[in-house]
């Protein structure tokens, strides 16, 4: 193979770069070209490809986003899309593609692969709800992120009943919150995955306040609830002072954490390996500190589920 | 004058800590004692008063929040409240009281001082809204807190049409969301203090976008509206996907800048010369890089207006 | 078992104070009392007990450092000291403990088992050289710290040739070194584990500036040389302008990152459980995002060895 | 005037980027063209000239260091390579020129000035040693970098007679050591404008371990003594086992803050102001949070001295 594709498709997730860095120097450290396409799958219909060098991907390592940028494409949807996308490959020698994406950007990847294009996935996402792999790029940046916004929210004890709702991202998935919210101490989490009902976390809340904590903090993923309507309703059921905050986007950028880098480094050098080696239709996770090479049929459409005992253990300690 | 109080009062603002830490050390090194007032005007009502030693402002001036806490306190709105704190202050002995706080703490600093308690004011909230100082104290603290914030979101850039609104704080004042708007580059500042039609704001986004820049950030104070509502309106006028952030008390937190630390010291140290030398109803402010005397009488009631050029040039430089 | 002893010891790392907070707040969960050890060995001799309640260990999961402390003791060394020791905390009535440091601590908990005390090890170093876990808690911190530092070196860019010098810790071991040179793509990584000649990190230098880079950094572990000794011998060999950076103890504070809470937060509450089922001798690490747990004979004098694969990725990455 | 442009020179500063972005937005604004000279004085003489436009200076406002980079131009303190400045300068119809640095910078803005070059100074350097501002461009970033060190440092505790150096820049001026030490608590701040010696150090060191201080924290200019002259001397005169910090480079470089964007912004700004006004000679400073202009040749070779009254402040609220 002397010709790599690299794509970054879905929601933005910080340590992109990184990856993308680590496909272009270890393929021309191997002795392959490599074509980045802007835009993701909309790109590789439309054309948008452009030749990466070693020195196009100098000084990127640390940025957030991703310079080959992402984009909606109703249009790969399509089986004409599809074809265009193909044609276009084809068109440019393009043999193995490298997509970094979440769950959506990886059924691009298959649909590609069953007309004979050798595909690679590299878990992409802030979300970390990617199945046979430990971490996802931009999983830990977007879990200290929300931490250090914690932080600050603690810093401002208050002698009066007040309660903090802090909304992170995670619309299926309460991976960010959960992490998020054992790191920083949160008194309840509300995660898609486990239902809670109002009353208990109104509960926890007036049971801490009444044991002596100057803190009452509330970490809700975007697919509970929204943070404004938590907050209302706290607001109502134990007549607290409520403040909210949203996170957003902010999640999403950032300079990338070492870790996010590092595992970015690693998959996006394997993926090369084996792309160089014949194989495909592979997703590179890290399990132990290692890659590990999953077929991508076994990735796609079985979300990962949180840890339960890790989501006890948060409780737990929070008391 | 032997004794001397100090209270934090309204929002927490970082370098609260680092104001309190240097009113103990200075009255100390002067000979004098300094008794700390906790939870504020209610805790002089109720009777919380703690002495301070050099050992127990220690390690806390690079801490957010105030280790002496602040409270409401409606007591202290009637006559019998403060009566209640004037019998209080005398019984301790505490000659002269320094108030770290906003508008509404000097308002509670000048019934103290007709009632013959020699009071001095620092100017401690995130605000800026405090006139007779350039700065006050958690203020640039407050706004690289923001700034943080956006350049987060920056990172996120995206090829179809999305604009970003972040709404920060400031009820009546646009102090934060100017700096920070300035200082984030950002294409619109919503502040109390300028009318901005919605119509202008969606033409500035649809012109930039034009013009092909990639990002489109509206900072929003939310005294000029909330920042759901903003983004509400411009997806119902552009079509564009909206996302909004909404920082909250994040803003109140975290470690306090090098400059919160360096005039809460050098404000505090000031304050505690001034009552040694019997004087008083002062705040002390700052401009110039020096502190600054002035009658609290010129200060309160008297908001800051923020600076019409800076505004403008923030908008010619986002073009 | 009603009662728990804990201590750290050897050098501080971040997250240690998740891991007390874990200890305590677990096992008062599960009807057990906590007494802390203050300054590791030498407060076990002298006798610094401390009662550990929920409300003790509140506000601490953010900070850097331990609130038990850490001390050297030479006298633990001697059987009369660990006598001491153990007379201690059999008057304290503490039946097990729990020891959070490195190989140095663990060997004292070796010493302890030998007399009959139930000992688990939580590995909390920085420097990441423990056998039998894939991190230890302190070491992320650690290593992000370090690349913040690296990204803030590489923004200052000239086109005169110049060359970077950081010192990270590690004495005896690269991790820090590795992990932070990969994240930030320094030229060079030099760590006493793989020998590296001056030659050659001065060839490196000299190509990559041929190549037209515009950094030019190395990484390079205390135990290796000392900085200022490498940027002395850059210097003489390749007359580049050298600047040298020494991080020293900045890498051993700091908020700790999300992971270095997690995982001491899981290592703590599972050192509670091993404890509470009898269990000891062993250590609790992590591997693949879950507690194991390891006899402390397996770990103890067993430095765990860099991952040269890694080390090799690194260098191709940075070319 | 139509065309101006903008030159950075002498070491980078954090803000240089922002002063770049305003002058170049601003003379756009006002209908007037912006020329960016690469490598600074050097680059004057080599011809590196590039058009910026509104877009070129997009996306860089955060960023540290400086997209026109600086260099050492030997060449320019002769009178042929100031010739041939002035021969390029006339060929590509610049008639003013903004030059982006510190002392050394702006002898060569006069040099130029004498040829008839209208010229304006904008004070950029981390020192802060420039007469008639208040501040310089990315002093306020190199200070919150180092107390940020400082910070990390406070957090490792410990029981046993230990003292940290932490050596930061500042070769003639002690600016950053003193708003550094003094936000961060250092116990002993050693410039080159105040003698003190060793003997005096220590005993301070001795004294606040005696008053129970678990911190012994001396930030010295590089200016005054290499840090690692004065940890020996501390090891040799105490017994203490000191540990010394370098932090170098990483004090030029990171996003720049809040303040140092907005002064950045609101200097360049006022340059061109001033250019377009066909006013020269004048240096843009900042007092009292608006620009002031001040005669270079007021500026030139006289060196603001550190306030006294600060370093003695510093002094007394870290006993």
């Amino acid at each position: 193979m002397k010709r790599i594709g690299i794509l970054t498709s879905g929601g933005d997730a910080p340590g992109m770069n990184a990856a993308i860095r680590a496909v272009v120097r270890k393929a021309v450290f191997e002795g392959a070209e490599v074509v980045g396409v802007r835009h993701g799958y909309a790109g590789l219909i439309s054309g948008e490809f452009q030749p990466l060098s070693i020195s196009s991907v100098g000084d990127i390592i640390h940025r957030g986003g991703t310079i080959l940028q992402t984009a909606r494409s109703p249009e790969f949807m399509k089986p004409e899309g599809q074809q265009q996308a193909i044609t276009n490959l084809s068109d440019q020698g393009i043999e193995g593609l490298i997509v970094v994406g979440g769950d959506g950007s990886f059924r691009g990847a298959q649909a590609l692969a069953r007309a004979g294009i050798k595909a690679i996935g590299l878990p992409g996402t802030i979300d970390n709800d990617i199945a046979g792999t430990e971490s996802t790029i931009g999983f830990d940046t977007a879990v200290n992120t929300a931490v250090e916004a914690i932080d600050r929210i603690r810093d401002t004890a208050t002698s009066h009943e007040r309660a903090f709702v802090l909304e992170v991202m995670g619309r299926d998935a309460g991976f960010i919150a959960l992490a998020a919210g054992l790191a920083g101490g949160a008194e309840s989490i509300l995660i898609p995955e486990v239902q809670t009902t109002m009353d208990e976390v109104c509960e926890r809340l007036v049971r801490g306040r009444d044991r002596g904590k100057r803190h009452s903090l509330i970490v809700v993923a975007e697919g509970f609830a929204p943070g404004m309507q938590v907050g209302e309703e706290v607001r109502r059921r134990t007549g607290y002072d409520t403040r909210v905050t949203i996170l957003g986007h902010i999640q999403r950028g950032g300079s990338p954490t070492a870790l996010d880098r590092n595992i970015a480094s690693q998959m996006g050098a394997r993926a090369v390996d084996l792309l160089l080696q014949d194989q495909a239709n592979l997703m590179v996770g890290v399990a132990g500190g290692r890659t590990v090479d999953v077929p991508l049929d076994e990735v796609v459409g079985r979300k990962k589920a949180v840890d339960r005992a890790t989501y006890q253990l948060a409780l737990t300690l929070s008391i």
